[in-house]
């Protein structure tokens, strides 16, 4: 389509673009790419002063810009139309879903899978080949249930729902709609409890449940358990990446994201719109306040209060902590200094 | 049933519970909750003085109490019937047993299962749907194989061993009797075997195996490798939570819990009851003896002594840690100090 | 076979073998086994200073050594045949294949599988019980497909690869060929891709796709991801080892090794013949040239040179890292130096 018709259908008005001053540049756009690779059909999108350069020498026709006269005349001068956004990454993000239509199989339920007669199966769902569905399971409306995966029993799957193959959903786990489990993901396992005794192990029963309320995405090979009493919860909107573990009777609040291989031990609370970076780890009982964030492998024990920025192992405040990590290539040369410094002290001490 | 009945069923004496004051006092006990979340109808724990001030606030109508007269007589005086422990965790672990069973099909062999001819199949058996056993598998008696699991030739399931949904057992890999594989688990593929030449890596070939002894547990989504020669070996009763590594030719001993996430190189050494917190690392031919502790993201190299705690990376014994991690904080102070000292000593030097 | 065929196959002249002087001493080899459990009819090799006291006990009566006259007479005395190795590990892997071959189906499309008509599939290929095949994926010659192996549409698979039982590959993925993808390992699943905004995450759809070159392996469970736009490359030769994260638009060089537990953030670049070992992480963006090495548990941040050795979280040069890490649990000591001597020098300013 052309330059202008992406512009309409995002809803932006003329007056923000090159169409302003220049509606002749109209290049057609057949799709997007980063600005390093994209050709002359491909829109793209310049996302701080990093990429700035970039506007010289691109290929695309087509770019989101910031706001600033600067790079708007950059680009006009190389014939390159422009959108102003006041966020480009998301204007990207909603172009490239204009173009991207990502693969939905058609409804269908395969005659390979495997469907408890007591399951209840809403309208309009795919069910892959070789899925088994147990007892007593409820699956939504337009549910999408890829292959070789398995519900435990009394499972409840929300509308529009996603599972992408080979995850596995164990017994009584609620998911909410509009989620995604990604494949080999495992959603309500037993939690790990087993209590010490002088003849061994003793196994705590798991008999609670998880709950994924509304829009949660859970990453390939994820796992979260369900706890021995009550229920593991995730808030509405909370994207997990691959390879996290959330242990048995975390509450985690809504809109948080976790970076892959995050993990969270047993009965960890976390607020609304918090944000663990990559092999980030919480204790037990931990609490993690709303919109807090933990950098990446941060560390945490005990609280983090709301909006707090953490990092290290025990962690602590995000600003001590590059001060001390400065400073740790340094320690030799401290300790070198701090011997000197005692015999020059003893030397004058004489 | 009722709250005495219960005491019964425990084998506990009367005599330690609030039913030698109080026969009247015996409630109807329906289930087991958290002490926050307990209704009148279920019985719930009190372990330590974090939970003891709920007593006064808990709608549970009985308790599990540690010894000691004071949280007794504050049961009693609000009604609540309660019950002595020694261990009030594994009392009410062992109530929950009671109250909870298992999901656990029924005997069977589901039709869509693949089972080569020359597999040896015990009693009692659940085979799930699209279950795939390969040549020479040998499966014990009351083994529950859930769906889409995948077994290798020439493996070897104990009796009464669960393997839950979409976990992959590799060739020659031996299970002992009483294990729980769980989701997703990978176990007995091929070791990291690579050595480096001048045209790249070459290949060993990974021709042992694994054995898991009896009541080994092992998580979601961990991986368990077999090694070039030999075996890894993983110890009767030891648990492994998930996403937990355990590299080629591991010899781990008994009674240990790793917790998730905790990665061992190739060919370390573990002793009997010994505790690894979440992410710890260990690297290769590492030694850790009984009973020792790492706590949460170690970093493990050498050997660690039976009976010790370790902690931080590189790891030091963990009273050593807990100092040095207190002052980590105050290096931009400590450097600070010395930078001043330093001009003081040279003033006074002058 | 016999210890002088082994050599004749390994193409070793008998001048840098014990044969020279005794062609006598020619035990029959059946296997080959580790040096401490070998047996009097399997071949081990002593690598190292380490091993070489076992030269002394071992049982196996033929040995890879290394170069030096030493080791090579002790075992004579023990009538005990040798083959000098300037690698043995190498010629330990070389012998290790001509005994053990791994298991390997024969070709077969399995009746249960479900493969696409618009799927071409190649000669000789092994596809296995419930294995699924979507639109038009493409698989090479003497591939071979284990067990619940699910195939999204539009994959490439090249000849002579290997997808073992419960790996998931995802849409317009490219597989070369000589590649091993291990069980539950997830290739080309969506990036993790949200934008943040006032009303939430918006989800950045995931257009590109993974490309594995050839002789690439992923270890169990492991995980790569695709990007919004463009690929995520992993060169020819690189191997991952288990539950490995790649993030989205990685892209990495030939010949790489990364050991388990390592995590990639998006669009990080790995030179060729870098090694990440267990637990490292690797922050957004980050660079890591040719040859570069991190020590496990590294936390890489911004650019790692060619060459170069890093360690710790932040990570620095490894030679400051040890220095560092050895002053670290001193740090308890220094501080109290360090109040000392402020009081010294005040005593002294007095």
């Amino acid at each position: 389509m052309k330059f202008s018709e992406v512009i309409q259908q995002l809803g932006v008005s003329s007056a923000h673009t090159s169409l302003s001053d220049r509606p002749d540049l109209d290049p057609e756009v057949a799709g997007v790419n980063a600005i390093d690779t994209a050709q002359a059909d491909q829109l793209s999108f310049v996302e701080g002063a990093k990429f700035a350069a970039q506007v010289q020498t691109t290929a695309a026709k087509a770019l989101i810009l910031p706001k600033g006269k600067v790079l708007q005349q950059a680009a006009l001068e190389r014939d390159i139309a422009w959108v102003e956004a006041a966020d480009p990454k998301l204007m990207f993000a909603q172009t490239l879903a204009m173009f991207y239509q990502p693969f939905q199989p058609a409804p269908e339920i395969h005659p390979t899978a495997i469907i408890h007669p007591t399951a209840k199966i809403g309208d309009a769902v795919y069910i892959g080949p070789h899925v088994v569905i147990q007892a007593d399971a409820t699956i939504g409306n337009q549910v999408c249930i890829h292959p070789n995966v398995v519900i435990y029993p009394d499972v409840e799957i929300g509308d529009r729902t996603i599972l992408h193959a080979n995850c596995t959903i164990h017994e009584r786990t609620r998911i909410g709609a509009d989620c995604v489990i990604h494949s080999g993901a495992v959603i309500g396992a037993e939690g790990f409890g087993f209590v010490p005794t002088v003849e061994g192990w003793y196994k705590m029963q798991q008999s609670g449940y998880v709950v994924l309320e509304d829009g949660v995405e859970v990453g390939c090979n994820s796992t979260v358990d369900r706890p021995a009493v009550g229920n593991t919860r995730i808030g509405r909107q909370t994207k997990l990446d691959n390879l996290v573990h959330i242990g048995h009777g975390c509450q985690i609040g809504f809109g948080c994201a976790f970076a892959a291989q995050v993990g969270l031990a047993g009965g960890v609370e976390v607020g609304n719109r918090a944000i663990l970076a990559g092999q980030v780890g919480v204790a037990n009982n931990a609490r993690i306040g709303d919109g807090a964030i933990a950098s990446s492998k941060t560390g945490v024990h005990g609280t983090v209060e709301p909006g707090q920025v953490v990092s290290g192992y025990p962690c602590v405040d995000h600003k001590i902590y590059l001060k001390s990590s400065a400073i740790y290539s340094r320690l030799p040369e401290m300790y070198q200094t701090l011997k000197q410094l005692q015999k020059r002290i003893e030397a004058l001490e004489d």
